[in-house]
C-alpha cells in the first residue's frame, strides 16, 4: 500500500516530503490555526510552498484532505471482515476488520491524527461528514457479514459496534501520551466493549 | 408529557388531528411523494388545510417537522440513565434510558415513524443530521456515566452502543409487520447485542 493514497494522516516520510503529505500538513495547520471555513486552497498551497495548481491536482477541494482516505479505509476494513476464518462470530469478524484499519490508520503520524480530530470536531458540517463516513463503513461491514450468514439485526448491531469502537479507539490514540500502536489500543477497546456487555 | 412537543412522530390525537399533528402528517406525506428538498411549507400548510403563518407558528422550518422532538428525547434518556439504580453497570444504566426513549416514540403512529425513517434515508444531509443527534445524545448520555463514576473510555462505549441499539430498534419496529410495542423491541435489541459480544 502506497502511503500517499491516505488522507486520514499525512503520509509525508520524515526526510523527504512529497508535495501531497507537504500539502496536508499545511492544510491541518491551517485549519486548526484559522478554522477550516477560513482557510482557502491558494492558502494551503502557499504554506505548503506549492501552487494552488498543485493542490487541485492532488485533492478536489480543502474537505478531500481530511476525508480522502475513506474508500481505501473502507475497502480495507471490509476486506478484513471477509477474510475472517469461517470460524469467527459476527464481533470476531469485525475486530479483523478493525485489526486492518489499524494497521493503515496506525502508520502515520499520531500529532497530525489529532490535528485532523479537532479540526472536525470543531466544525459541525466536517463532523457530520464524518459521522456519515462511518456509517457507510458501517452498512459495508454489516453487507459482508451478510455474505458470512450473519442475519439482522445481529450483523447491523455489529457492525456499527465495531465503528463506534473504531471512533474510540483512534480518539484514544490520538490523545494519549504513551506511544502504544493504535493497533493494540483497537483491540483493548474490543475487549472494554465486550467487558461492558458481559457485566450487564 | 404532552405528545404535541414530540416531532418525530405525529401526535395527532385519532380522532381530531390538531394543527401540529396534521401539519406533521401533511410533511411527512409530501415528503415521502416528491422528496424533502421538492416540498415547501407553503405546500404543507394547504395539505394540512392550515395557513403558511400556522405552520410556521408551530415549526422554524420544514427540517424541524422531522427533528424538533429531539430535546425533549434526549432528556428523557438522560434522565433514564441517570435514575437508574446504583447497582445496574454502564450498559444497564443506558438500556433505562433506552426504556425512556421507547415510552415516548413508541406512543405514536408506526406507519409515520416508518415514513420518517424512509425520508430521511433517502436525503443525504437528513442522514447526517439525524446522525449528529444520534452522537449528540450518546455525548449527553456518556457525561451521565461520568457523574455515575463510570470511566472511559467504558462511558463512551456504552454511550455510543446504546445509541446503535436505539436506531436499530427504532428501524425493526417501524418495518416490523407484527405489532410488537418498540419497548420490546428495544430490549430485544439489547439482549442481542449482549449475545453478539459475548459471543466473541
Amino acid at each position: 500500500m502506497s502511503v500517499t493514497v491516505n488522507a486520514y494522516h499525512a503520509p509525508m516520510g520524515r526526510w523527504e516530503p512529497d508535495s501531497r503529505g507537504r500539502l496536508q500538513e499545511a492544510a491541518l495547520a491551517l485549519y486548526s490555526e484559522r478554522g477550516f471555513d477560513q482557510t482557502t486552497a491558494a492558502q494551503i498551497a502557499a504554506r505548503a510552498g506549492v501552487t494552488e495548481r498543485t493542490f487541485f491536482r492532488h485533492f478536489a477541494d480543502k474537505r478531500e484532505v481530511l476525508f480522502g482516505g475513506s474508500a481505501l479505509l473502507q475497502e480495507l476494513i471490509v476486506a478484513g471482515v471477509a477474510g475472517a476464518p469461517a470460524a469467527d462470530g459476527p464481533l470476531a469478524a469485525v475486530a479483523r476488520g478493525l485489526d486492518a484499519a489499524a494497521t493503515m490508520l496506525g502508520e502515520f503520524r499520531r500529532d497530525l491524527s489529532r490535528q485532523r480530530q479537532a479540526v472536525i470536531a470543531a466544525n459541525p458540517e466536517l463532523r457530520e461528514r464524518e459521522l456519515a463516513k462511518l456509517a457507510d463503513y458501517a452498512v459495508a461491514v454489516a453487507a459482508a457479514l451478510h455474505q458470512r450468514g450473519v442475519h439482522e439485526p445481529q450483523a447491523t448491531l455489529a457492525a456499527e459496534a465495531g465503528m463506534t469502537v473504531l471512533r474510540v479507539a483512534l480518539q484514544r490514540w490520538a490523545d494519549a501520551d504513551v506511544d502504544q500502536g493504535l493497533d493494540a489500543v483497537m483491540r483493548d477497546s474490543v475487549a472494554e466493549l465486550r467487558a461492558l456487555t458481559t457485566g450487564l
